[in-house]
């Protein structure tokens, strides 16, 4: 189920993909189209366009597809009859849940809850998770101040009019080169690329710096342990700043590794100092693991990687996991029904996909592949930084979630593009970054077949 | 593919559901629970739940089934093996669309796009969709102030920590009663129920009235014109006075009959000037059908009652239409790549199963259907309001798509649950009324079932 190597028949996009893009420009803005696939032909870590060239995916979907195209176990999903209900019966369910669904979590979602949070609330993408769980933090923070869960009459009637104190002058933390997503809420704690945000109102929240670690890590211990400290007092400076400015900080928001904003890690220590600063001010930590998650870092969740048993109040998902939701501790479920609700609140049909999945990650010890397939994705990229000093630095990663710095964003670009016509899909993020999201059942062999052709590149470059 | 009648085996919620609402009650907050249901066994109009009770439904999962359970026709579409790649291979397709996706738009979401909007966008449920309209809204106005599609150094330095002139102060207009989603941009132009939005920070956004008929209409010419023609002028004031204020209205959201907020209806006349209104002070004018679209009004979207062949800048979608999205006229497109954008951007498969959808919509003739079975539902409601007027009134509607008033909340409240154990799903919506979401298979047969155990209890009331 699986192709053995790229097969290049055009330059990419081809004469076909060119032609249907022209066709959508039509329709929409088609600007940001790469090409078009065949999702038919597509198997494992290979995504086959239009024009018959197939490559293999290092980027999967910006980090969505879990096991690869078109596995088998997701395919009997589909053609079992008995779940074919589940696909064209979409429930409200959050008033009228299927009959299965409490097995669905129970045997899903649950098995993989982070530790300490034993509740889960189901959304349908990143962006709802998100926006949730900041209300979620909104309501406990705001029952917390009441000392009780019932509104006086001014807050009922504010908030219908966007006043205070109904709808409070209350804040997310969050960082620079954050993201999170891009409806409104999510887009205020967001700061990836101005391309996201220009143009969109906005909220006066705080934002704090994102430590910024040198490589080679054991070379700048103390550099970045200073690093590191800076950016926390800076965290408890803004909390204390947008207290005394009528907007006190309810939840601080964050991503276990930074994606989109460039791949940008922190130690553990880090993030268990923050959560401990969260807590001392009195404000819930809220850990995004929308990109993380899912097992590309080798353990099910990034945050695991701290070694706390305590890490969050809150932990969003989507992306890989096929739904959305958020897990949270017992003292953020809300006090009344229809606070955190929408019409569908996710999607059974992707729980269902989402089994099959957890079950292929146990049956093949995935996450452990995933620990070794990084390793050597890692040292062939610290073996390429060594060759091409010029252009590579700052190799990082956990699992495959891997990343490297190029000299420059124009040459990221064309390595990027060049990569493609050779075969490799790659996504850059960050202003100079190349970043690895294969599936979890991406192996050694793969890795040496990337790291073969991109070695090509650079030594031609 | 449907049952005769309601059959009753328990009070609802019987004894299965109580126990699986206790069970989820352990994961997360489960209050809002009706009852738990059986998909696999609900076929057409009637919804099975778990305890073997079978209701006729005519609130419709929140009014997002199209067609009923179960339909064959879509069932063909799930076990068509040539359809499983779109259920199992979920693109990013703002990058990496599949081959069939501009044939799936043309041939779909095309086929029923509203007079002069042209474009259209897809997204993945209502929120995401207004979200991304009001975004698409802003940028337009944000380029017409600058006169060009060029951001500052400033703009784009200043957005990405959410200040001015970045994120500008803009605003959206929307009406008391209104309802457009619940992530925070949506929110902050929902006003229907204080519970929605207590405890959520919000934006300065002004919000007017939404006109406040008399029925019956025809002996109410008068007040009624005089209402609505009072409601246009402080549209008129607010967008002056938010001019003034430094956040200009860069756009007005209105739902074509307000739903969650009472099912409140205004003339075609009222609209249109509106519309008219948005033009002449260059706010771009939104038409939500999130839930008002899809064929329940007897036409495909309720804004075509008004007979205007320029009826919005811009109409969103979603529930029963399967897939979200909005429609837009050509000067609303963005000027660049990524701006209005996300990880999924919808699902293939949604429109997979709408294309299905609309052939079903035009084979049966739904709609035609539909205006026959509404007319007779709103005349069974005018019977029963004037044989119960202490109970009954303001019985109204469009299509199907309709509501009566009752003469208290509690009074409405306890009929809902009398009729459920009569064998009928109702809802309500706004303060005391009931909504009638039935899906566009509806008959004349099912609306004299309804009628018959609604007339008993109210007779027993
Ligand atoms: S906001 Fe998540 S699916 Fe629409």
């Amino acid at each position: 189920c699986d192709y053995d190597r790229p097969l290049m028949k055009t330059q990419v996009p081809g004469p076909r993909s060119q032609e249907l893009t022209k066709q959508m420009g039509q329709i929409q803005n088609a600007s940001a189209i790469n090409f078009f696939c065949n999702y038919e032909e597509s198997r494992g870590n290979y995504l086959v366009d239009v024009d018959g060239n197939r490559m293999l995916d290092v980027y999967t979907q910006i980090s969505s597809i879990p096991i690869g195209y078109n596995h088998p176990a997701l395919l009997k999903v589909i053609s079992d009859p008995n779940n074919a209900s589940a696909f064209v019966n979409r429930p409200a369910l959050g008033i009228l849940p299927p009959e299965s669904f409490v097995d669905k979590l129970t045997q899903g979602l649950l098995t993989v809850a982070p530790s300490g949070l034993n509740r889960v609330q189901n959304m349908a993408c990143g962006s709802c998770s998100n926006e949730n769980a900041f209300k979620a933090m909104f309501i406990w923070y705001r029952n917390k101040e009441r000392g009780h869960s019932t509104p006086s009459e001014e807050d009922l009637s504010s908030c219908m009019i966007n006043q205070t104190p109904g709808c409070p002058e209350l804040s997310i933390l969050s960082f620079a080169g954050a993201f999170h997503g891009r409806t409104m809420g999510c887009l205020a704690t967001t700061h990836s690329k101005p391309i996201h945000k220009l143009d969109v109102p906005s909220f006066d929240w705080p934002i704090a710096r994102f430590p910024r670690l040198q490589y080679p890590l054991e070379e700048h211990v103390r550099e970045n342990t200073q690093e590191e400290a800076r950016c926390l007092e800076e965290v408890q400076d803004l909390i204390i700043k947008w207290r005394h400015k009528g907007r006190p900080v309810a939840g601080i928001v964050i991503e276990p590794i930074q994606a989109e904003g460039g791949d940008n890690h922190a130690s553990a220590d880090f993030f268990k100092n923050l959560r401990n600063i969260a807590r001392k001010h009195g404000c819930a930590f809220h850990v995004d693991e929308v990109q993380t998650g899912g097992g590309a870092t080798g353990k099910f969740w990034a945050h695991e990687h701290w070694g706390s048993d305590d890490p969050a109040d809150i932990v969003s998902f989507s992306k890989k996991i096929l739904t959305g939701g958020f897990y949270y501790r017992d003292e953020l479920e809300t006090d009344k029904p229809y606070r955190i609700f929408n019409t569908w609140m996710g999607d059974p049909s992707k729980n269902l996909l989402l089994a099959e999945v957890l079950n292929v990650i146990r049956q093949e010890n995935l996450l452990a592949e995933v620990t070794r397939t990084g390793k050597a994705l890692l040292s062939g990229l610290y073996e390429l930084q060594a060759k091409y000093p010029a252009i590579l630095s700052r190799a990082r990663g956990q699992g495959t979630f891997c990343a490297i710095d190029v000299c420059k964003g124009t040459v990221r670009d064309s390595l990027i593009l060049q990569a493609r016509n050779k075969g490799v899909i790659l996504g850059g993020c960050g202003d100079c970054s190349i970043r690895f999201r294969p599936a979890l059942i991406f192996k050694e062999h793969h890795v040496h077949m990337f790291l073969n052709i991109f070695n090509d590149l650079l030594a031609a470059h």
